[in-house]
Formats: structure tokens, sequence, C-alpha cells
């Protein structure tokens, strides 16, 4: 029986992205030694996974196939892979396929502005193996965190609404308030209080990385099924307004309360 | 020159409505005498209007040309109408060619939960007379609320974008979540701050009155161009998903930023 180090050694490859710099902080504030590997740091994405126990890939979605592949080479056979990004599937399916050993993937609900993972959602998926699962999970429940345990093809299902549809849209509020060219000071003046949250949402999702929004866009094979419901959805809705037929739209309205 | 009485009669047709009660409330507040009609009050619109300063209907936005109609033969000359309703072409056209004498249109940019008007937004759009019109935003002014004159049209044109497209946003994802079968529990531990939060409104707003929020669809013109413009946004949106083109999308959202 292999025992699991009291303080193992964490790697963070792309450690230096927001949410790489968030969870090195929360390693170090776990008295946990962190070794950061991204382009620009001295050691390489292979000596760090290779003095590590726990390997951490931090990168964007579509980067996790080839970092997966570069790094599974080099850690050590009773370390683990683990993964931070927002879609599980086809990172997760990466990283079992580049490593032998243990994988988990994992998926924080939060962002990098958050200032402690108190009462924060965590999604964890075991991938294969089960001891720095529980660690991990561990770890993170005694933080605070709110560990919920899945697997990547349920994580996607429930994500593809959670986060796809919403940033869905809210982006295509966005983009609707860019094409008519309604002036912001009009908006702010007449503004109502569901607006006005609404409104907020998207400017702070605006605010952030383009890249991750397009990427839980494009990356999660659930969406899909998501989108083709809202396409379906928006028929149905314009349908009874183009017809000015308001006992449709009550009724519709009424039987999704 | 006609003096405005210090404290003008007020009636309020529809008064059983929660505006209605709401501002019923209010002005009885501000100290003045509300005489309420409604389908089974003791005295009928005519009654109340024609014992009024101040007409206010406060009816479904359908109803008011009918309302209008009913009651304008009975306003005292100096009388004013006004509605309450959350379009103002439709309404406030039906008012003007009903009655040839004061005509104010209103626009309480919230609902009837709000315990106070202090900082609550109220549109005012002047139809015929300055008279009422003046002596209605003094009194809002001096409540504390936030009122913004502008015209009818507007009005409109901002609102299809404030309430017409937010609300539609929310009836779109409420109906997906539900065509979608996604469990509420699964979207509650699963859950994101910008998911809660957008699920909040939609649930808010489903708790509504869904003949309101059908009528805020259906009654303004100006929804028509904002609804093709979701159209368009939709569209673009799902064509870079359709292609996984994430530079595509990548430059949408960096361009509505």
């Amino acid at each position: 029986m292999v025992i699991t180090p009291m303080r193992p050694t964490i790697a963070l490859i792309g450690g230096q992205g927001l949410m790489g710099q968030w969870f090195k902080r929360f390693f170090e504030s776990q008295g946990l030694e962190v070794l950061v590997a991204d382009v620009d740091t001295p050691q390489t994405s292979q000596e760090v996974a290779a003095l590590a126990d726990v390997v951490i890939i931090s990168v964007p979605i579509p980067k996790v196939t080839e970092v997966a592949r570069e790094v599974a080479p080099h850690l050590k056979p009773d370390a683990a892979l683990v993964d931070l990004t927002s879609v599980k599937q086809r990172p997760m399916a990466a990283m079992m396929a580049a490593y032998p050993g243990e994988v988990v993937g994992t998926h924080p609900l939060f962002g990098p502005g958050e200032g402690s993972i108190e009462g924060r959602i965590v999604v964890l998926c075991q991938g294969r193996g089960e001891r720095w699962f529980h660690w991990l999970k561990n770890l993170l429940t005694q933080a605070g965190a709110r560990v919920k345990v899945t697997t990547a093809t349920e994580h996607d299902r429930i994500m593809a609404v959670v986060q796809g549809l919403a940033h869905f849209m809210l982006i295509a509020f966005g983009t609707v308030i860019r094409d008519l060219g309604v002036s912001p000071e009009d908006l702010e003046e007449f503004s109502t209080p569901t607006f006005a949250t609404l409104h907020n949402l998207t400017r702070h999702l605006l605010s952030q990385d383009a890249k991750l929004y397009a990427c839980i866009q494009l990356q999660n094979p659930a969406n899909r099924i998501v989108l083709r419901a809202l396409e379906g959805a928006v028929a149905d809705i314009l349908y009874f307004i183009q017809r000015q037929d308001a006992d449709g739209l009550v009724r519709l309205i009424e039987e999704i309360k």
C-alpha cells in the first residue's frame, strides 16, 4: 500500500494564469509547496511535473491535450494528473489517454476574483484511482469549499445550462444592445432593477477573459442540445409575439412557472 | 388662468390591481383623497371620473382604449387623464383620442413589491397640457422619485431593450431549463454566481403577473426591431459555435466590451 505524503508537492502547469495564481496562493495557504511552470518560468512543465505528487494543468481548454502529452511521461508513477478546466469530458479523456496513473478532473465554479474558497463550489470528477482524489476532496472540504462529486458527462450536461446557456444569453444580450446603439446614458436613466442586474452580469462577463468564455461555448459537447432548445424557445416565444397572441404567450409563461 | 387645487382628488380606475393599490397608498400618504373604481366597487368608473381632478387608468394595457372611451365623457373639463402602463405610444394615443383635455402618460419603473417611491424611477410623458403634468412631476419628485421626462416614442424605444429584451431573455431562459428537464437540485448544487443571479431573476419574473409580461412583449411596437436584432445576435453566435471558430467568437465577445 502506498502512503499519501502528508505534505505532497504540487506542480501548477500554466501557473501564471489568473486561476493558476489563485490556486498557487490557495495551496500555499494550506502549507504546501507549489512549483510553477509557465511560458517564461525558469523550470519547464516537464521539470516541475517530475518533482511533484499532484500535477495540475491550468491552461486553456484546447491546450490540455497537448500539455497532458508533454508532461505525462515525466510524472512519478504514483503522482496524479489533475486539470482545472470548465468542461470535463474532453480534458479528462485527454489526461486519461496521456497518463496511465491517477487522474482527477476539477472545475472550480468561481472566478479568480474570489477572496476565499469558503462556501465556493468545486466539482470533482474521478478519472482513475482514488488516493489523490480523496486527498484533494478532503483538502478542499476542510478549507471550506462545497465539493460536488460527479461524472464528466453529468458535469458537462449540467454546465451546458449553468454556464453554456447562461453565458450565451448574456453575450447575446450584450450583442443586441451594441447592435441597436442605445446609449449607456439612456439605459442607465431608464433602468429597472431586473434590467440593471442583467446588464451588470453582462458587463461583468465581458470584462473577463473572452477566450475562456469562447472555450466554454465551444468545448462542451452538451451545449449542442441546450442551444437547440434555446433556438426552439426563441422561436416559440416569437411565434406568439408575431401573431399578437396574448393568450398563447400567457400560457407559455405560466407553463414554465 | 385656472388654479391647480392644492389638494386635488384622485380617481384610480382599476384601483384594486396591485399597482392601483400601491398608488392608492402612495397618494393617500401624500394627504390626497383617492376614489377607487374597479369591477366590484360601489362606485363605477364613470362616477369616480366625474368627481376627480386627476383620473388615473390602472388597467392592463389592452384595456386602456376601452376604459379611456368609457370615462372620458364624464371627466371635468379641467381634469387630467393619466395612465400607469408599461408602454406609452398606444395607451397615450388612445387617451388623446378619447379625451380633449389634459393627458399625461406615466410608467413607474418598479413593481408593487417596492416599499417606497424613494429613489425609484417614474417616466412621465406629456400628452396634452401642462398643469397636471407639472403638478404630478412635482409631487413625485418631492416624494423622492427619480422622474424622467421623455416622449412616448423614445420611452418605447428604450423600454423595448430595458423591458422587452430583458424579459424575453428571461422567459427564453426559463423555457429552455423547463424543456431540458434539468432538475432544480442539480441547478442549485452546481450553480455559479452568474447562473444563480440569472435564475433568480427568471423565477422572480415568473412569479409575477404573466398577463403583464405578455403585454409588455406584445404592446410595444419598438420590440419588433429589438427582437430582430436578437435573432441576428443568436444566429451570429451560433455561427461561430457551429463552426468551432474560437477566434471568431472571441472577436465577437471583444467587440461588445
